[in-house]
């Protein structure tokens, strides 16, 4: 049985959410002592300050910090809009399981857990060109498995994700939520001109045709989305209510949290964006969001590696907030004295 | 007695440069085969090419990686430049030797050695508002003492420096290297907005007073800049006689070696910059030298603290090129098969 029974349910949970901590004063406090000077260490003393708002505690932590990725099929790969065979998302998870992809290389350098969730990859969501993509309890019960997937006490939360035709899903579903059609679509793994545009086609006709539902956020995601992204969208709402703070990845990572924002302005208060994609839609998504990604690298792979780049990030700005001396434990004179 | 005996000397060193190793495509090769699409981890890929191109050797190695930071003093600071009083360069040297600074929690992240070169911190270079900041036996002592420093063997040099009053003498060679007055003046250490506007007349000042010299970029150097500035330029020299790559901090670091691409236009290309300051002036610079730097935080400490967050982007870059499986070890299927 799910942990939402009905997509009532899932709104009301949506729709009731914890806010931050005070904690960031006391880090502003001791930021304003350190041996430098007062902002010099730009985003760096902003990521320590918002990592202390949701755990609660000056100095933050980063002990146990969890990359999630999401795996999911999508039935819209009938319509040849990716690059690669559908068949590549089972490979690809075979892959993160002996270690052999590059999200494996980047959580050991993050010193990050990580944890791969297979979503029915024998059961694609349907062609949502033709229909929804999911039935109203296929996407609960994606939304829920990402939920209950978040662990107790983890620091820090990165969701990623894996599905060959995602990027097509999370491109359409951008557009159900802000508008302007395929605006969000991008290359994906590499697809070609032709390819591109067979995506921007599938994309506007399965804006038409659910054209009924896409005022509702939460159905527009089972509409348009797919299992992994309806797991990313459960496992940011659970991290919330735990008050942890989490990472997005890429395009397709962002685009299956945007209909929490879209139901609440603050609902995305926890969550930073770790990496701005070189898929074309995802700074334009982020611009809607309104979030400034901490890295621009020119990746474009998913499976959290930008975010998990991110995190070494993370980990810098943590040690110097940690580490470093005081004007007065250093002997050094501050501004103006 | 100095490394370089005469500017005709340094020059001739400038000039004769050597290139990149052919490793570069070897790691192109591998890259090629890793299991994601071609090119989808950007600028990570295009690091292990560069690092490799360098140290002749493919995998590359980041086993031993150096921070060199440079502290010298500024005769300028007598014109109000800075938010902070010129004592602080050699307490904030004292705070590098006690592990308190940012740079010391930063090395420790990146593994890297951390080595800090405090140069005659006692005299100061004179104020150029009223003369060269420096002789030439001053100038190509600070550079030979620079060369000297970079050890024989290191797979990556980090440079950065501190100085209070050295944004001043970097935006006033920037403005003699590229022109335009002291349009690359900024706020340095947070100087309010009446230090800025005698910043920016001191810079203008000295570009006037040593007018008959700019055309010369070393000239330029020993006139407008400072002992940790010619120092790092001389490190640069030196990691490129060795074909030791190099990443560059931020304003100070980068106007410190821009004479060396003056003289000969491929002379930074073992060098790439780490970070973009928010210092005004570092992004016009990087602009006006064609590099693209791999962050963009919102630092403006220096320190080479920038360029050592940098080193961990190298590292998780590095760990995906060595690390990842085959598309043949893992049994996945590539584009279009």
């Amino acid at each position: 049985m799910s942990r939402f029974a009905s997509l009532a349910e899932l709104r009301a949970a949506c729709l009731d959410l914890p806010g931050g901590h005070e904690a960031a004063a006391a880090v502003a406090r001791r930021e304003a002592r350190l041996t430098k000077p007062p902002g010099s260490l730009g985003r760096l003393e902003e990521a320590v300050a918002w990592l202390a708002a949701w755990q609660g505690r000056n100095p933050p932590s980063l002990g146990r910090v969890e990359i999630m990725v999401f795996a999911g099929n999508h039935g819209v790969t009938a319509q040849g809009v990716s690059a690669y065979p559908p068949e590549v998302t089972a490979q690809m998870v075979a892959n993160f399981a002996s270690g052999g992809a590059a999200i494996n290389q980047l959580a050991r350098e993050a010193c990050a857990e990580l944890r791969v969730v297979a979503l029915s990859l024998d059961e694609p969501t349907a062609d949502f060109t033709e229909g929804p993509a999911m039935s109203e309890a296929e996407f609960l019960d994606a939304v829920s498995a990402g939920y209950e997937d978040v662990s107790d006490a983890p620091d820090l939360v990165v969701l990623g994700e894996m599905g060959i035709g995602n990027t097509t899903a999370a491109a359409a579903l951008a557009g159900a939520l802000f508008g302007g059609g395929a605006r969000f679509a991008g290359t994906g793994t590499g697809v070609d001109g032709e390819g591109l545009a067979r995506k921007r086609a599938a994309i506007e006709a399965a804006l038409a045709r659910h054209a009924n539902v896409l005022n509702d956020p939460l159905r527009a995601a089972g509409a348009l989305g797919g299992r992994e992204l309806a797991a990313i969208l459960g496992a940011c709402l659970a991290a919330r209510k735990k008050r942890v703070p989490v990472l997005l990845d890429g395009m397709v990572s962002t685009a299956a949290v945007a209909p929490l924002k879209a139901l609440r302005g603050d609902a995305l208060d926890h969550a930073w964006a770790g990496h701005v994609s070189a898929e074309a839609g995802h700074r334009l998504l982020l611009q809607e969001l309104g979030m400034r990604p901490l890295l621009d690298l020119g990746m474009r792979l998913g499976e959290g590696s930008g975010a998990a780049v991110a995190v070494l990030v993370l980990r810098a700005a943590l040690a110097c907030h940690t580490g470093m001396a005081t004007f007065e434990e250093a002997h050094v004179s501050d501004k103006g004295t």
